[in-house]
C-alpha cells in the first residue's frame, strides 16, 4: 500500500476521534474515541469490501427488526461473539480464588419462590434430581452466613419455565446459607439446550461451522453484603459440549464432578426417591470483597 | 491488573477466535476473526462496565427499529463514526492524481433524467444557478470521451426531491462527457442540510457535542469503460463547515471554488438569468484504471 493511501486512511481515523474531542462528559469521549480506532482498524485491517459493508448493515438491520420484547438478537449477537463474557470478566477481575463469573444469561427472573435449606427448586420441572451442597466464604476461608443463592436452569427438554406460555414457576429458586455459610438443596441435573438459531445469528453460526448448543450448566447468582455479587454457572465434568459453548461461558474451575448415584442408593437428606437415580455435586463458594471495599474490613459484624 | 486477569482475558478472545476456525469460506473466516479481536480489544481496552454493555444493547435495538424501508438509521450511525467512509477510501486506493472518492449518501436514484451538454438539471429546485464544466481524463491525462458522469444535490432548502412526497425530480441528472472529454450543465449552489438526527444517532451527536449538518457538496457519480467507477462529492471552499462534516466526507482535494457573478454579468451559454446573480465551478475529473485493468491498457480503442 503506498504511503499516500496509509496517510489518508490514517487522516480519516484522526479526524473522526477528533470529532468527539468537545464530548462533556469525559467517559462517554473515551468509549467513543476508542470504539473509533477499533472500528477502523478492524476495516482497515480486512479491507472490507462496499459489499460486505453492505451486508453489515443488512444483517444488523435484520437483528434490529428481529429484536422485540421476548427476543433480544442483538445479546445473542454480543454472546456468539463472546463480547458478553468479556465484558463479565473485565468486571470481575480475578481476586486469589474467588470463585470465577460467568454471563448472565437472558433467563434470570427476579423474587423467584424462597425454598428452605434441602428444600427442591424442581417444582414440576423434569429431570433427574440432583443434591447440590457446598460452603460460602470469603476468600480469607471464613464462613458466610446468610448469603442469598439463586439458582435456575433449564428443564430436561431444555427449556425454561419462562419459555413456556403458561407462567408456571420451575426449576427455580432462591435460598439462604447458614450459619456455618453452608447450603444445600435439590435440583434437577442440567442437560444441554440451543441458543434461539432460526435469526440472523443462527444463520452466522450455521455459516461459520458452529454449534448453537450450550454446555449443560446450572445458573447461580450469590449475594452478601460487603461482598462482589458473584453471577455464574457450574458446568458437568465430562460434557461433550464443554469446548463449544455458544456464548463461552464455560471456565475450568467450574466444571464439576456431578456423581450419578443408581436407584435405592439413600440421599443425603433421606428423600425417598423410589426407583429412581439421583445424582450429587458439591460446588463451594468463595466471594471476593465487593468493589471499592478493602480486603478484610468486610462487614466485619456479620459473623 | 494481576497476570492472572490477563491470561483469562486473553484466552477468552483465542476461545472465541478458534471457534470460527471451520469457517468453510476463507473470507468469512477472516472477517469474524478479525471482528472478534478487535471487538475484544476494544471492550479490554476501555473496561466497559456491565452498564455500559446494557446501554450499548438499547442503543442498537432503539436504532434496529426505527429502520425501515425509508429510514435507515444503521447506514447514519456507520456514517457519524466515519465507518462508511473509511470502507470508501479502502476500496479506493489512492492512484497518482485520480480524483478522490467520497461516501454514495442515501440519495442516489438510479435512472435519472438525461440531460444534454449544457442542459439544467435543476428543474423546479429552489436555488442559485451554478455553472459547472471540467473535464474528464485518465491519469494519463487523456480525455475520457462518453463517460456517463450522474449529478444530485439538495435544493436551497436543504432536501433532495426524493426527500419530498410528491414523485418529483429536480436537482439530478445525467449526462455524458464529449468527444475532447469535457463537460458542463447548470445545477444550483449546494447549501448545508442536517441529516436525519430525530433518532438515536441524533441523540449520540447531541450527546457527543457535534453537529449533524453536512458541508454543501454537490454529488457526482463518473463510469467509464476500463476505469475506475468514481463515486464523490465537490465541497464549497470558504465553507465553515468543511472541518465539522458530520460523516467526514470532505477531502482537501474536492473543496473547490465557486465564484459568484453578480446579476447581469454574461453566462458562459448565453443565458439570460435576468435579474438573478448565479456561480462559477469548475471539476477536472481524473479516474483511475479499473481494479485489475493495468495502467495503460484501458480501452485502448475507445479513443
Amino acid at each position: 500500500m503506498s504511503a499516500e493511501q496509509q496517510a489518508r486512511e490514517q487522516q480519516l481515523t484522526e479526524r473522526v476521534v477528533t470529532s468527539f474531542e468537545n464530548t462533556p462528559d469525559p467517559r462517554l469521549k473515551e468509549v467513543t474515541q476508542a470504539l473509533t480506532r477499533h472500528l477502523h482498524a478492524f476495516i482497515r485491517e480486512v479491507r472490507l469490501t462496499e459489499a460486505e459493508w453492505q451486508q453489515a448493515i443488512a444483517f444488523l438491520t435484520a437483528t434490529g427488526h428481529l429484536t422485540d420484547d421476548r427476543r433480544q438478537e442483538f445479546i445473542l449477537l454480543s454472546d456468539v461473539f463472546g463480547a458478553s463474557m468479556q465484558t463479565v470478566t473485565v468486571n470481575n477481575e480475578a481476586y486469589r480464588d474467588a470463585t470465577e463469573a460467568t454471563v448472565l444469561g437472558p433467563f434470570f427472573v427476579a423474587d423467584s419462590p424462597e425454598i428452605p435449606p434441602g428444600g427442591d427448586i424442581a417444582g414440576e420441572a423434569p429431570g433427574q434430581p440432583c443434591w447440590v451442597e457446598g460452603t460460602v466464604t470469603d476468600t480469607d476461608g471464613k464462613p458466610v452466613p446468610g448469603a442469598r443463592i439463586e439458582v435456575w436452569e433449564a428443564d430436561d427438554d431444555g427449556f425454561y419455565d419462562v419459555q413456556y406460555d403458561d407462567d408456571r414457576t420451575a426449576a427455580r429458586g432462591h435460598l439462604f446459607s447458614g450459619p456455618d455459610g453452608s447450603y444445600r438443596f435439590w435440583a434437577i441435573v442440567p442437560t444441554p439446550y440451543p441458543i434461539p438459531h432460526d435469526g440472523p445469528v443462527g444463520t452466522l453460526l450455521t455459516a461459520t461451522g458452529r454449534s448453537p448448543l450450550r454446555a449443560s450448566h446450572l445458573h447461580f447468582m450469590v449475594e452478601a453484603e460487603g461482598l462482589r455479587t458473584l453471577v455464574t454457572h457450574i458446568f458437568v465434568r465430562g460434557d461433550k459440549l464443554l469446548d463449544s459453548d455458544s456464548v463461552f461461558g464455560v471456565r475450568d474451575s467450574l466444571i464439576k464432578d456431578f456423581v450419578p448415584h443408581p436407584p435405592g442408593t439413600p440421599t443425603p437428606d433421606g428423600r425417598d426417591l423410589g426407583d429412581r437415580p439421583w445424582t450429587r455435586v458439591r460446588f463451594d463458594i468463595v466471594l471476593a470483597p465487593a468493589p471499592g471495599v478493602p480486603a478484610g474490613a468486610q462487614a466485619p459484624d456479620r459473623r
